[in-house]
């Protein structure tokens, strides 16, 4: 875990691996990747979309290559592989130990947010041995030692936490994009990351879903009081949604531990329910109105802007949608990456 | 873990650690066993409390004598010792450590549901290995394959879950006697432990607050979709409680994951906060609603009982206050140790 102390920036030139699944959703933390670091990285696998470019896929990302395997990608110069892909479950799907291992035997790094943890993975680790190269299991959380103490209820500085009406709805660029805004403006502000993609690029974070449930709040509430340690505001990434089945108990422990002055909700108009579990989405309104009650069972706190993830909407629709969601719900509304989130960081400057 | 499958009946006579903190509420577990299985309970180790019996501490469990350390308690011809006490954390306090030692070089063998786990401690697993005794951590879950699927929001079969005000209202002990009053009523009933002192007495369960975040649910699922294999009506232990600032979100996911058409609230009357925290306990019916709210947001369930916690209070207070709960909340309001949990069993049947 010693790795985490300069994320990805210790890595060299990435191969990301999002074999099957290459997208702006789909491979979430490839596509994070590319967009905050696109020099670092030297192409991504994908057998299904081998021969277009990034841009092609996502829309962003210029030139770097799609790839059909770690042969070719051994040919663009990499240091290490990423696994760009989260797995239903965190567990190593068997196509793709066959990929790992190959890597490996190339003399590539490997950077993983798997739960299954590559270090303890006997024929991993004896091949990462064999070839001399590095493991960083992102996930890996350190031992905590105490359970929350609720200190944060009583803070200087504020706490900004992203929550989702769904997972994958852009809580963790957000929540980047936000804080990095707010820099720009010359307020002190610190990303917290509280997922593996957050942690490779900011370097420093737990994976807080991997982490025991009687822990969840104490290592939210550790990294957001480092975090206002060095800065005035902590912009908390989310993880999860208090509205899905599975994930629901994320959401809570990390909105429970950071007691959040305010929260963003971040939502993709296009998306009507949770799939592969027939919940549907709430009227945003309604959303809203039980994230403040829920957070405010600890600490006092209100939804102050909605940022929309448009990626998959033409102009014209996204900014109907916008207007719509504006009206309805009497918030600012933004798409942090189509139209840059100044209208966000008005709203937590007055909070100041 | 291969112990789990009888539960505290396969360790003959059992010497319970309370070292300090020997009572009804500050040592629940050394409770619980000695309410529901006071004829496997050699002694109770308590220096501050030495030469009392345990009805003298609790109210219950007759001559059961409370002795000083483990020399005096060897006396009593236990077979193993028991950790009936869970410090804040789970962590092992090192005066503890020199009792374990003890206890194991005095041939006992130990069960524990400390976080700290007993049999990946260098030092008390080679004392154990010297002295040929086992080691049962209870709270050790299985590794989880998959994320919860969300499967019960479609069951047939019904699930109740206890939920509480705060920790350590009677959560377990209301789902251990529903089940069980729920059987001698004809009911096919299973109990289903989601912590340490459940899965002691059941032999079956898992510690839900010790799983990573992510799997919570889908533990809570799979145990409950068992119970329901075997019964009409699966009786879920909750854990923790919504409005716990280190614990909501151990509840959150036991919540999600079972999918209860019913709750039943446990509360302390005396309690008007959550002890070292600042917060306050809501009046009740504002509990009740944000429950069937905050699990409505996955399947519809209501809360049908208040199962009230009066140790601490006199006949008539217990009564009174019984009374007005009924009053304002319109439920039936038992407490299950003091009146038997009729009222409840009847609520649950009429579901059926």
């Amino acid at each position: 875990m010693g790795d985490a102390a300069h994320g990805i920036d210790g890595f060299g030139r990435l191969a990301i691996l999002a074999e099957g699944d290459f997208g702006v959703l789909t491979s979430k933390t490839a596509a994070c990747v590319i967009r905050y670091a696109p020099e670092r990285v030297a192409c991504v696998i994908d057998s299904t979309k081998a021969g277009a470019s990034v841009e092609d896929v996502l829309g962003f990302g210029g030139r770097i290559p799609v790839v059909a395997g770690i042969e070719e990608a051994l040919a663009c110069g990499p240091d290490a592989l990423l696994i760009g892909i989260a797995p239903r479950g965190g567990a190593l799907p068997d196509e793709w130990r066959e990929i790992l291992l190959e890597a490996i035997a190339g003399g590539l790094n490997v950077i993983s947010g798997l739960h299954h943890v590559l270090a303890e993975d006997e024929e991993i680790s004896r091949a990462a041995g064999a070839a001399g190269v590095r493991i960083w299991d992102v996930r890996v959380p350190k031992v905590p030692r105490a359970v929350a103490s609720g200190s944060l209820r009583r803070k200087t500085g504020k706490v900004i936490l992203t929550v989702g009406s769904d997972c994958r709805t852009g809580k963790m660029t957000v929540a980047f994009e936000v804080a990095r805004d707010l820099g720009r403006r010359g307020v002190a502000a610190e990303f917290v990351p509280t997922g593996q993609t957050g942690i490779m690029l900011a370097g420093w974070g737990e994976a807080v879903d991997r982490v025991p449930g009687d822990f969840m709040s104490a290592v939210t509430e550790a990294l957001t009081t480092e975090a206002l340690e060095r800065a005035d505001v902590a912009v908390v990434e989310g993880q999860g949604a208090l509205i899905h089945p599975a994930y629901s108990a994320v959401a809570l422990g990390i909105m429970h531990g950071c007691c959040p002055d305010a929260m963003i909700l971040c939502h993709q108009p296009t998306r009507t329910g949770i799939p592969g579990y027939d919940v549907a989405i709430p009227p945003l309104g309604d959303l809203i109105e039980m994230h403040e009650k829920v957070a405010g069972l600890v600490h006092p706190s209100r939804v102050i802007a909605v940022a929309v993830n448009t990626f998959d909407m033409d102009g014209d629709d996204a900014e109907r949608e916008a207007a719509r969601i504006e009206e309805s719900t009497g918030l600012p509304v933004t798409d942090v990456i189509r139209w840059g989130c100044g209208r966000i960081v008005r709203v937590v400057e007055d909070l100041l």
